[in-house]
């Protein structure tokens, strides 16, 4: 097979040709996969069912989770985030089945009323901005845009946000703050570089209330002899002076159950003050013996890492399929597309050609085959190159996930031979 | 023993003696009593230790519960509450554990954005107002006062709030709302009649996006073979003209665990369309496995209602107890006090003498028992008259609310000589 960079228009046109005739029979097979949801499958939710048999209410220190009262968590919960998210016990408040709920929170208190290191609320600005590295995980843009913020793009590198590009934006007072997934980043599966961990810690800002949302959400996520590692971002920001500048969030929503788990934040003491003061006239308490159980089931932090093996067992052979699948149906045609080849997480993307993406998506979706939209991983849902695709490999079982990866195959090779007689 | 306001005052002197050696000696008990806090006893929570035992995850309709989606609630789940409620399935949003969370992010998406009826966001008045019938829940009222709404006192009478007013203070287009806690109100144990409930939903009101915020707290919680019935808020708005009006909560607190039960709402399908759409940025889905849970532990209606004459079987005898010991206890001096005699809830009100409510908290509290602070239940803290005192007989055992309630008689009798004292 040849490069189709150096194809002429008929060459190209019969490639097109045979991949059409390819495509129509995959398509005629009535395909119904769905390869866009970024969720657990049912034998990953299966290893956690043990938890529902925990009866043991009582807290360590005789608290009866059952009751009201606690709104920062229980104490075992906290200490067991404290260990997830590198912080103290104190510095962290453990929430209810949501992390994005808390980070809406977050950027809701900011919006309306500001930080304890605020000058004045964010919303004093007409259109205050918000740094979004991009690719990104759409429902982090889409908070930030309800609330009016300007969505300023970043690209992502393999080291994680273009920090000369952030370290510039940041000398504008009316940003905010900044969205991040620092290990395994959706959708690239990029982790954080230590060089940018310190340099979002460090780096001066215009606004003095400058808050990086750091989500952890695949902290623990491996799928790798050999996972990545990234610096504790609210230890970074205290060395560098910084310490009310990191808000930390993570969840155990991949790792028992995404619907009724439970989520936590970690943040310096001055800020957790300020949060939970303002959360007082919101809520009672959380649901503390979903807390206790879940605290009973994983016990610590070896004990979640042995929980996490079982995971990798289901997730890594998908992932693995997706990216040998890539490699035998994307090859030998010249660069039409890259992919991600990630140690953890949940997602990889594919990079088509420029201006292709939505051509793919499209053409899947006409077969049979569900994608997260193309463009959804930028602000606004507009990828200006038109050439990411989050491919998310967890949920479908392994057969479909491999017919539906060869179908994407071809429809990527079709869409670049469409785009590439069009300029002919 | 003699009328205390037909007394001279060496009389009075002579019998607030008697009373302070009592009441030393009872202090020198080294009691350590609590009666403010409207929480289950550990008892009460004992009765769902079984619903933890469901395994079964798996929705009617075939959704797995334990994983993403469904930001509306389970269906099953839906229409349990729409019974609740009085509702259809459709008009039912399902949440997580707190019924104050849901009531809180209506007031702030009232105060930042409006309601499908509003002309504006309730926040472009400097000072929206809001109508707090008093004495009321104190965790109400807080909640507009933390967005900065002006609480305006409405009487609480034994039908309701006081409508002559209600009607009066709606002509003012900067007032957005009420407070309800319609049956069994929270700390009187009151229940809106059909006429007031009448007249909330048909009177004019200045703002077009006027709320009745319906917390019915104690829809089931009856404590007598004949408990107060209250006519459908909703309904009554609808047949008023005025569907949007009515937001309508509930929660399974005080049915199952407080800190890990289920909350509910129900409200027109136009305000339940408005509301799902703009919650969407804020969570994905609440804890569905909760839901089904508790659906199919309590199954519907009928089952609800044999759980919750559980809950009389234990909390009957302790009202009865204090409601006896207060006609005991404060009997025979003449009228210095008044008390309610509820048919349900969770709460009843002591109604001291002009100006002896605090008065009375505090000799408790130095006594060892501690009670709700006196004005808790009014806007601000403060009530106007310093006369109500809330009775929370539900957590304590029984013994030691007998031990506390005549405590708090002897402070009533105290605080009413005093003050007779003092005039004289």
């Amino acid at each position: 097979m040849a490069d189709y960079f150096s194809m002429d228009a008929q060459q190209r046109g019969e490639e097109l040709e045979r991949l059409r005739k390819l495509y129509r029979e995959l398509a005629a097979e009535g395909l119904k996969l769905d390869m866009s949801r970024g969720k657990p499958a049912p034998d990953q939710l299966d290893l956690s069912m043990d938890m529902l048999k925990i009866m043991d209410y009582r807290g360590e220190t005789g608290i009866d989770s059952r009751n009201y009262g606690s709104l920062e968590g229980m104490p075992e919960a906290r200490r067991f985030f404290a260990g997830f998210l590198g912080a103290k016990a104190e510095e962290v408040i453990v929430g209810g089945n949501s992390s994005l709920n808390m980070m809406y929170y977050l950027i809701e208190l900011g919006w309306r009323q500001g930080f304890a290191d605020s000058a004045a609320a964010w919303n004093t600005y007409a259109k205050p901005k918000f740094l979004c590295p991009s690719p990104g995980y759409d429902r982090h843009f889409r908070v930030t845009e309800y609330f009016g913020f300007e969505l300023l793009t970043v690209p992502m590198l393999p080291t994680g946000p273009d920090m000369d590009v952030v370290e510039r934006l940041v000398c504008d007072e009316a940003v905010k703050g900044i969205w991040c997934v620092p290990l395994y980043s959706n959708p690239d599966g990029y982790s954080y570089s230590d060089e940018t961990v310190r340099r979002l810690a460090a780096m001066e800002t215009a606004a003095p209330d400058f808050k990086i949302m750091w989500d952890n959400a695949y902290g623990v996520h491996h799928l790798s002899d050999h996972p990545d590692r990234i610096l504790n971002m609210l230890e970074e920001c205290r060395a560098a002076g910084h310490e009310d500048r990191a808000l930390m969030f993570c969840s155990l929503s991949k790792v028992t159950f995404p619907g009724a788990s439970v989520a936590a934040m970690a943040a310096s003491r001055r800020n957790i003050d300020y949060i939970l003061k303002n959360m007082f006239p919101m809520i009672i308490s959380y649901d503390k013996l979903n807390q206790v159980r879940h605290v009973r089931f994983l016990k610590d932090m070896d004990g979640l890492a042995a929980h996490m093996e079982k995971h990798r067992r289901i997730l890594e052979p998908k992932f693995k399929a997706v990216l040998s699948l890539l490699e035998e149906g994307l090859s030998g045609c010249g660069e039409i597309a890259r992919w991600t080849k990630p140690n953890g997480g949940y997602f990889l993307s594919v990079y088509t050609h420029e201006g292709c993406a939505k051509r793919t998506v499209q053409l899947c979706r006409e077969a049979g085959v569900a994608l997260t939209d193309a463009g959804a991983a930028y602000p606004y849902g507009v990828d200006p190159c038109d050439s990411n695709i989050r491919i998310a490999p967890t949920f479908p079982p392994l057969h479909e996930l491999e017919e539906a990866t060869r179908l994407l195959c071809v429809c990527v090779r079709i869409a670049t031979l469409e785009k590439l007689l069009e300029k002919t």
